[in-house]
């Protein structure tokens, strides 16, 4: 979970005007600390509470999208109330509330107990509460004593969310893997524990997080539960540098911005929100502990294009039909919260160039604020070549760069890693990426079904001696509130396909073919469709293209994925409710933000967005002024490799967004040449004099090879 | 066409000894020079011929295999007479002539007249006598004056190949589209005539390139054909940058190399091959007229995985089903020659760091070298994280970059540009990039379908007033001939997916499900399944993986696309023979190496990889040894965005090989880790102080802004 949370929040109070903060601005301490005393104040003197969630209760749209609109046309601007959303528990009960606080005025608007079956996220502390008392508990020790580890073996417990299954599920639970580090070097605290997954599960309690029940893992082709018996030697598999023998051949590669950085970032409210402008773009940066980086308000040129971007949420539910595996469905916003568990991104470690860094302040579960340094870095890449023509008949070539903003926050989730980015280019696209990487979560498998003539098990792949990672779907919810064109006009979502014309006297040859568009009338979820090029496109129907009298809009080129493949009835299927269609539209409803629904942990679902989509709404837009949404689902379908273990290759996977007929013409024409002057590059041979003579080869005008040259190349390959 | 071929060949000669040379060496210039000699030796003097092609006639697998092998274990090398291929006319007929000639020997070995409808490809002596007099023809002439263009107006006529229709189309032809430059600005030679296209159509034979007809083009809603008249006066619309108002807040971004780059090229045989090594990779780069950039034994860590990779084809298919743009389906490799076409890559203009560039050889019409400098370059790119894992218990991050090999050459169809790279990163995996960019090829369109209020045209959109882009695919197809862990093992083409379990006593809650591989036993064309996840292998079912028993392999990534939309019995389906499935796979067979076949200008089809995988041969490889070739096919399917015009935004696609159980862990463990002593990032605000305050904002420790150096960056805003 949060690799930050252990700081302790040492900012001196600054005087924050309550009143005076951008609307979109994120809780700054004081006001989580002010969130929290009111909350407090609610309740009896010394009532112990347990903080979920402090976050920005945001402004409903019928009052930000006015404010926008007088930021736009320079009008005095309306007052927004500040408010802050929180959840809690009556410490060490499963008294479970929510309440808006008024910031503003110091009121809480409402504050109510939660039914039955919906449960807070975990936090940090929780989870290492958990850690503790599983491993202290005397019924795991006994369990682990049977599997007679060599002396001073340090055991680790990994709390995993206790997912649904509807049996004895209503309290609010834990499940819990406990593996080992190398016992043969115990010593190194960041030895790959996933190497040696244990075959005990203790199960805890939310109450007191107490040990209620130990489960042992069947670790054959069946159900069949094995009693303990004492572990088989196995070797380690670490991924720390120490443990490799590192590659000496590969030599620096350096990003230089002699004049610093292309784009500005304005920071409002104490920092708690940015502005951000960069070659015509120009967002709102908030952050908050669910979602992370949030985008409001993206404009182009002075142009709008999205009121709202965000990740929505995201499911992995894993291939194992065995208890207590079958349980393993993580809703890693819902359940755990993006935002806070982001990285503390270092300097020349998880990006290269210029780098400007944006910090964000969290709750803890005392509704104490924490900061969260560095958990968004900002800069500029060089995405290759943007655009080039050649004129062949005078040999002049045009070609320009493309230069990227990046948006980077990279969150850990216990074992894994998303590497999450916003990316904006010179010719008005936007990419969301996302990198899976970090390590497999693990299970034990026995002996005889691993090596090379191990039959293994169809719902995973052996990846170490005695270690399975199963198969699992990672899908992923990308949530879009447009305004294409305007803040005020509706939008629509079009699918374009293509189509063979008819064999007849105008097609004679077969050949022709023409696209079509299809207006999304009701909010519904629909479906890629790659043998018809279906492409999805938000546009805006009051706003034609004046040279061709196209609607202007931009589309969504996201990649087909394999659906969740857990069946219909199933409460993996019922609780993510995003992940089985490619595209969801939607009318707009403020808090519906969470694609899998509020409140994820242990969901019984029909909170989320096929539901909302169900409903059937009108979202033709356009003129009826309906105002969408649209969900933008991918997703990998991770079946490892062996090559994925002890920690994985970045798989990467992204969602386009890309203007058509929005302009009038490419609007990166006016990048500048890419030019030597401008890029300073260098040639092999021009490196290797300026370092006397350490050179490959040397390439002269008529491309023939400098044998003298050719030979100190092989003598310094020796050399390394 | 070819951008380079204007250059006279002026190396001084050296003395080649046509045995001692790699096996897979490009033709040399004297090679070359041999060739054409001896084929005109073969006829009457002053016999005049136009050479086609001239190049490698490469050696049959069953020579070039034991070569390698041979090199592998160190043993001495099997001599392999070297050979050309040519293909050639008796100038200004129609006799086509196809020859092996033996360079070891002198002897030509094999000259054969080839028989109807089999034509040789456009050459650039050639494109510039159709341009020359397609212009210069009274008929043509008298169309233009009914224009009554502007005084001192420049026509140019784009060549293009004249395609099938099965109509009077048995002799060779070119159908030429005719544009004019901005006649308000007549000097300019790179006005983007594109613009500005005309009605009128010249169509020349090829034995005397004399005009045999004028088509006038349909510009309405149907196959009206209106008598050519008067222009209307339209705006330009020019990419070059003096045209732009360019923007001047884009700050340099510099990749430097203090030591050189990480590759080493050993060039052989005078620079006609390179052996390229890099981080563990090591193959033979061959380049050649038809195919450009050839890659030869392709292995990693010393283990095979690619006997020889290359863009096998490409096929683009316009959709307008009137004459005569019907026959607008272009063969880029057979009808014209992708290496031939290349760019000659500036340094810092089209790539970035430190660059290598390789150079090589062609022949012209007259059997002469050519060179083609700088038609690939070797630099290496940073791909952003390679793979990260963040321990929370100790906050401790490990964390590598992903450095990228990349292989690029750009090569300029007339209109159109395609930016092809070969792309190797440090965990094993290998990408095939296509960027496309470049200038859409236009056609004329009446004005009152265009603007605001215009309807269009269903088969493509209007990018300017008066001008049509039409829709059109573009379907590639790469060739891999792999040999996975071995020389001389067979390797498979097997399909994983993954289906959900039945629900059951093992699967109570329908949440399992499995992934399962099927072999490919035959050769045929197979799809891709995204709804069941399917994924190609090429595996080596004689090599297990040791941990896990799985058959070691390579998956192919490639993305689903929209198959030809022309119906099967039209020409354009018939010839373009891999443009219907997302898979071939056949059993090797010398020759076989272009999809669409070998002559594609005005093919008939039934020569290319549908037939040869309509065979049906055992491809069921392993213990029988079959030898098997995939062909991998992708493309996009352009529907113009008026964004694409004067000059279209690189569209990206790829094509990912990753390793499947080949290695026994991650192979990029012993990247050594991302560190800012190695990567040397700054902070903005360092650069900031560097250069006296130009800083945008300043983020201290706690994450708060310094108001005063924000206002700086306000000033600073305003400078610029």
């Amino acid at each position: 979970m949060a690799t930050q949370m252990q700081q302790s929040f040492t900012r001196a109070p600054t005087t924050t005007k309550y009143n005076a903060a951008h609307p979109v601005c994120a809780l700054g301490p004081e006001e989580i600390s002010y969130a929290s005393e009111l909350i407090r104040s609610l309740w009896p003197e010394h009532t112990d509470l347990r903080f979920k969630t402090i976050t920005l209760d945001e402004p409903p749209k019928a009052l930000l999208l006015p404010y926008f609109q007088a930021e736009r046309e320079g009008r005095s601007l309306p007052h927004i109330d500040r408010k802050a959303f929180t959840s809690y528990y009556i410490r060490n009960t499963d008294r479970f509330h929510e309440a808006i606080i008024n910031l503003s005025t110091g009121k809480v608007e409402n504050n109510v107990r939660l039914g039955a079956n919906i449960h807070g996220n975990g936090d940090y502390e929780e989870i290492l509460l958990i850690e503790k008392n599983a491993l202290e508990d005397e019924r795991v020790k006994a369990e682990i004593a049977k599997l007679n580890l060599p002396e001073g073996t340090v055991v680790c417990a990994d709390p995993w969310i206790y997912g649904s299954d509807g049996m004895n599920d209503d309290e609010r639970l834990y499940q819990v893997f406990l593996y080992m580090r190398d016992p043969s070097n115990p010593s190194e605290d960041d030895s790959c524990h996933y190497a040696f997954p244990l075959p005990i599960s203790p199960v805890l309690e939310c109450n007191t997080y107490k040990v209620i029940r130990v489960d042992l893992l069947p670790t054959g082709k069946d159900n069949t539960i094995k009693p303990t018996s004492a572990w088989k030697p196995v070797p380690p598999n670490e991924y720390i540098s120490e443990h490799q023998d590192l590659r000496k051949d590969l030599k620096p590669l350096h990003v230089v911005q002699p004049e610093g950085s292309s784009f500005t970032i304005e920071p409002t409210g104490n920092n708690t929100m940015q502005t951000i402008s960069w070659q015509k773009w120009q967002f709102h940066l908030h952050y908050n502990a669910r979602e992370g980086p949030v985008l409001f308000n993206v404009q182009y040129d002075g142009r709008p294009l999205f009121y709202r971007v965000s990740l929505s949420d995201m499911n992995i539910p894993y291939a194992d039909p065995r208890q207590p595996f079958l349980r393993k469905s993580a809703f890693d916003l819902g359940d755990a919260g993006a935002g806070a568990m982001a990285n503390n991104l270092q300097l020349g470690c998880d990006c290269l160039g210029n780098i400007q860094y944006v910090s964000s302040t969290i709750a803890d579960d005392k509704g104490t604020p924490v900061p969260l340094d560095n958990c968004v870095c900002v800069h500029e890449q060089d995405g290759g070549i943007g655009w080039k023509h050649t004129n062949y008949r005078t040999g002049r070539a045009a070609v320009t760069r493309n230069r990227e903003l990046v948006l980077q926050t990279i969150i850990t989730v216990s074992n894994y890693e998303y590497i999450l980015a916003y990316i904006f280019n010179q010719v008005g696209e936007f990419t969301y990426e996302v990198r899976a990487t970090g390590v497999l979560s693990t299970q034990p498998i026995d002996h005889e079904l691993c090596g090379e003539n191990g039959e293994g098990v169809p719902w995973g792949t052996v990846v170490h001696p005695g270690v399975l990672a199963t198969h699992h779907q990672h899908v992923f919810s990308l949530r879009i509130d447009p305004n294409i064109g305007s803040l005020t006009e509706g939008n629509q979502l079009v699918y374009s396909e293509a189509h063979p014309m008819p064999i007849d006297d105008f097609n004679p040859h077969g050949t022709g073919y023409t696209a079509t568009d299809t207006v999304v009338t009701h909010s519904s979820g629909l479906d890629l469709a790659p043998d018809a090029n279906r492409v999805f496109k938000i546009v805006n129907p009051n706003q034609k293209n004046k040279i061709n009298g196209k609607q202007i809009g931009y589309k969504i080129m996201a990649p087909p994925f394999q659906k969740i493949l857990s069946a219909p009835e199933s409460f993996n299927y019922k609780r993510a409710e995003f992940s089985s269609n490619n595209i969801y539209v939607t009318k707009y409803a403020d808090h519906e933000l969470y694609a899998g629904g509020w409140y994820t942990n242990q969901s019984r679902g029909g909170t989320g967005v096929r539901s909302w989509a169900n409903r059937k709404d009108d979202v033709a837009g356009g003129k009826h002024g309906e105002d969408l949404v649209v969900f933008v689902q991918f997703g990998i379908n991770h079946i490892p490799r062996i090559e994925d273990f002890p920690v994985m290759p970045c798989e990467k996977i992204s969602v386009h967004l890309k203007p058509v007929n929005f302009f009038d013409k490419n609007p990166g024409l006016d990048v500048p040449p890419s030019e030597q002057v401008f890029n300073k590059s260098t040639k092999a041979e021009e490196v290797a004099h300026q370092q006397g003579g350490s050179v490959e080869m040397e390439v002269g005008k008529g491309g023939e090879c400098c044998g003298t040259a050719s030979v100190n190349a092989k003598l310094q390959k020796l050399d390394i």
